[in-house]
């Protein structure tokens, strides 16, 4: 047997383990320093009591003969797909039921959605960018071109008509910036794909935290994106979902390649390689929908966005040039004095004992930026902001 | 974009929507006569009390800040794998935790671990075949060969050399024909594997209805499988978890091929591609493995069984020749009468009104026989086996 010889080429990143090597460091030396993690990317605060009651409901519905399930539709059951549809109406998108397919979440369709692609195609990733983009092509050998975001786009690249590039990537509320795109500017993505035959996979999991009513939380807010993208979003950030699994992602009926529906294609790939989600999660999933879900919902989620709008506020005090936090839990900002990522990291960590991600973990032109995030808890996001003041100050 | 044109290769089946049509037009014809269906592949008890109970604890904790649970391990929690790795000691095989991985369910796991394996090698399945591992390598474009299970070998094909295969289902006891394998059998198989530089995938999701210490339970048993074996097994038929998605996959770290180590490919693929099972999931399957959790799902289990083993009794009594049923669901048997899959589908809707599988939608092997499953209700099992008795005397 010939193994994939691809996975050979797959980067090792060593973010993660480098922050907890550090930080660890950190505190043999200084036990009675309480450290404060602002780089968090998972939620913290419990699922609401809306889905936890639906969970349970379920659960006993499957401990009993008449209402137990078992193998249900792959696609996800027509009571979620209904709630969801009627969600994007709410901004004005009309989806058909059969559009909408419940998933695990969005990381694993946003990496099995590639089966429907030859691996002879170009992948257009943006740098910085979410790591998961890059390595499920180059597990698939596809090659790999990067554009630039930076300070001179506010991150937020726009197609350049040169570059010929057939599957493009594109998250915003973006991860790890914060930048939003407006709708003009994702109009410019959309004309250059239906012009070169090209494909957005448009990654909407932080679309919860958009406030503006003028920016676009679905793609298919904007003409022209039936022909060309297929959304992904999920649970995870929305409802704290992140343990629970669910998300789902839209792939139009009008989405047609050399004659292929890749909404029939996805439909063929999901019957045979998945058997969609457990029905006890989809009940907890549509739990989030009903008014008594949302209103819970949005309660975590202005807590969240409280917890950004103190960070942006200190910063912006001190002229620390920064973007995201206002539509989005991620906050991304210049390091100070020209430091680079890593420099700001040990600065931070030594002198307030505060942990971000340094931004040089993303891309090169993560290289200078720095990552914070508002899923701390509000105590300890009030202390940290509290110590940014006092010592930058 | 190029879509990937292997998808317009992957054969459509009509098998259950012919089954389906022909049942509707005899309903409607005969709307008075009592139709029972022993064609069904999914199980029909509830979760046992220990499974529900362990569900609602853990979504209790999940509404809970201190209990809560973000981002798991992509490869399962420790308590899950734990508990599996103790079930596969009670049949002498030793696992190491980070051998197992926590997956939805069999089905998943037996198409994405494709990924691991380059394009250019040849897959052999056997004929009749569960329909998705022709399907998952047709998509991905591999060379599918086939041999022959039938009368002649009891339906347990064994391996061939002048055959050359890189990769090789086998699925004991199987689907759809309920044979399976012993251990000089299993053995013959990870010879030929191990001299020929293959990988077995072995699909053990029937393990469960195993009666006789005997037979193997696990191709671990077998010396020389952890150089050449990959195991997919599944809580579905063991526990009722078709509706509530559980499994797990043994990747042994033995597993090398061309200087690859197919356990570190693995996690680096769930690690990418997948976010793990739901937190309450797998505390709903860790209950399985408990005491009570295993007294419950074995009287489930000794239900299902002794469903079996009355259509053999009848099948026996009436000289009928059959396998199956003894240590799987499934009981497969030969078409009376030299009557063809088909033929033999219309004889008994049309005399006694059950309703099972054609073996012909299984593969040419399957032609002449036929699938009746044990997951059908007690009392209808009954009624069934009580026409076919009378309508055969």
């Amino acid at each position: 047997m010939k193994p994939n010889k691809n996975y050979q080429n797959i980067a090792q990143s060593y973010l993660f383990s480098t922050i907890a090597k550090k930080v660890n460091e950190f505190s043999a030396k200084h036990p009675d320093k309480k450290i404060i993690r602002l780089g968090i990317g998972d939620v913290t605060l419990p699922l609401c009591s809306a889905v936890v009651e639906a969970l349970k409901y379920a659960a006993e519905e499957l401990g009993v003969k008449e209402t137990f399930r078992g193998y249900g539709p792959e696609q996800g059951y027509d009571f979620l797909k209904e709630k969801i549809s009627q969600y994007y109406s709410n901004h004005n998108v009309k989806l058909d039921n059969d559009e909408i397919f419940v998933s695990d979440g969005a990381k694993s369709d946003l990496g099995n959605i590639l089966d429907l692609f030859d691996k002879d195609n170009t992948v257009l990733v943006p740098d910085p960018v979410y790591p998961v983009y890059v390595d499920t092509n180059t597990m698939a050998g596809r090659k790999i071109l990067y554009i630039d975001a930076n300070a001179s786009n506010d991150f937020l690249p726009l197609p350049d008509s040169s570059i010929k590039a057939d599957i493009i990537y594109l998250c915003s509320p973006n991860n790890p910036t914060g930048a939003v795109y407006n709708k003009e500017q994702l109009k410019k993505w959309i004309d250059y794909a239906n012009s070169n035959n090209a494909i957005i996979l448009f990654d909407s999991a932080y679309e919860c935290f958009i406030t503006d009513e003028e920016l676009p939380r679905s793609i298919y807010e904007i003409e022209g994106a039936k022909t060309c993208a297929i959304e992904f979003c999920s649970l995870s950030k929305m409802a704290g979902f992140t343990g629970t699994r669910c998300g789902w992602t839209v792939v139009p009926k009008s989405l047609e390649f050399d004659g292929m529906n890749l909404n029939k294609m996805w439909l063929r790939r999901q019957t045979t390689k998945f058997n969609g989600v457990a029905y006890l999660v989809q009940k907890g999933a549509e739990a989030v929908f009903t008014p008594q879900g949302q209103k819970q919902i949005t309660e975590n989620l202005d807590y969240y966005k409280e917890n950004a709008k103190l960070i942006s506020e200190v910063l912006t005090k001190h002229n620390i040039w920064h973007i995201g936090g206002k539509h989005s839990p991620y906050i991304w900002l210049k390091c100070p004095n020209n430091m680079n990522s890593w420099e700001f990291f040990d600065y931070l960590l030594e002198n307030v004992q505060i942990v971000g991600t340094p931004g040089a973990g993303f891309g090169k032109n993560g290289e200078g930026y720095f990552r914070l995030t508002s899923f701390g808890s509000r105590e300890n996001t009030i202390e940290a902001v509290e110590r940014l003041d006092k010592f930058l100050s």
